[in-house]
């Protein structure tokens, strides 16, 4: 394939994950059984609540004990008092707290809603699962797995569907990975007229959970993982730490911005 | 082509655009030398700065005389005056003003750094590009021109590179588009296990910028236009407004966050 294009192929008829998963070994069958070739390079994406399952990250609500103090902020915000419990036990930080609304930072640093507990996609009306303890290590074990299966080095990113500020709707990002840099950095580059590049500086993981959610989808596709070929511009030989992609209050320009 | 494969293809050797240049026939021809079939449900993912180039709305920082509030502004925060001034032209409201950072709501309500209006890939030392002055029409009418040129109906995204808040770096995010409905709802319907999804209601535009940002890149790539194939979770059919995407600060959760 030349350097211009990129392919994204989708593992069809993905089984359902259960705790205790093999989810490598799984990767690489459902891969077999939809013809797709790993090679040295591809990044495989993976949807954060097939990890979740494989570590037996799923909780039922009816199983926690909510404390006092998730008791009363589950009423001042109109919450299930057992979610409020489920969600500052994952929680380093409340970023905001206002009715229905719970924003925080979880103890990896990824700032979003509800400390990305989410019902869908999970076996059992009450339900619940929560996100890999330390997804970087999840990632790493997967792609360390694909290389004893295969021989091939990949690169893994664990995604997410997240809310953003300013604009509707949700989109798809990195939350962990292994074996690929977090960034594309263009700064001290020249652009097509020799100037110097002062800011551009692109979350290309991001870039790519983007790219291929929109072949995952959110509903009963059983689409659960992408593998993308061909990505010319990915540094795939460093591993990095998803930390790097979390910007301090300090350095956030939109720090106080509404 | 599956329903599980999507592939991007960034048209090579795209000639620099010039005022008044015919972004329609110079894509369709970089199409036909790139060996690229325009078909009918295809995105062609835009660059702002061709777009921006070829309605003339390229200036030159020596021939903007800066307003007495400009003056005042850029001292308080470290800016070029004439920076700033052109950046008021295109402000509808100020999000935030601080040392070096000026976050603006630009006339057609997209927020952003600097009302969207950026350095690089421009000729000439002091040249700078203003976002197109209506990206939803600028895309209609290069949408048009490529029906016109192949009887393909196409969907078009011009898409823009921006800082978001809370995570590093800088991802591609539409900025307008033509033939093709912003959104991917899923909200009502049933997940894996037939559970009723409440939120889950992906903006595809954006997904589908960041992905083709992979192969466009920032710096001297000259490929500012790529043609994304087989978007099967994509509805072509209808044109919606891109200030769709832009959520009003009473529904944006993150108000207030930080």
């Amino acid at each position: 394939m030349q350097a211009n294009r990129i392919m994204l192929v989708g593992l069809k008829d993905f089984p359902i994950v259960e705790a205790g998963d093999d989810l490598a070994k799984m990767i690489h069958e459902a891969a077999v059984k939809n013809n797709v070739t790993i090679n040295q390079g591809d990044v495989v994406a993976i949807a954060q609540k097939i990890v979740s399952k494989a570590e037996g990250r799923i909780v039922r609500l009816n199983d926690v004990q909510p404390s006092p103090r998730s008791e009363k902020m589950a009423k001042a915000i109109q919450k299930d008092p057992r979610l409020v419990e489920l969600v500052l036990r994952e929680t380093k930080r409340i970023v905001k707290i206002a009715p229905k609304t719970l924003i925080v930072e979880n103890k990896n640093g990824l700032i979003c809603l509800n400390a990305g507990i989410d019902k869908s996609n999970v076996l059992g009306e009450d339900s619940y699962a929560l996100l890999p303890e330390d997804p970087d290590r999840s990632a790493e074990r997967i792609r360390a797995g694909i290389l004893k299966l295969t021989g091939k080095h990949v690169a893994v990113i664990i995604c997410d569907t997240y809310s953003r500020p300013f604009r509707r709707a949700q989109v798809e990002f990195a939350i962990g990975t292994a074996g690929i840099n977090l960034f594309k950095d263009y700064r001290g580059q020249q652009d097509l007229f020799g100037y110097i590049l002062q800011v551009k500086n692109v979350a290309i993981v991001d870039e790519i959970a983007a790219a291929a959610e929109l072949i995952m989808g959110q509903g009963n596709e059983a689409i659960p993982v992408v593998i993308v070929k061909n990505l010319a511009r990915v540094d795939g030989g460093r591993s990095a730490l998803i930390a790097d992609l979390w910007i301090s209050r300090e350095e956030d320009l939109f720090k106080n911005a509404h």
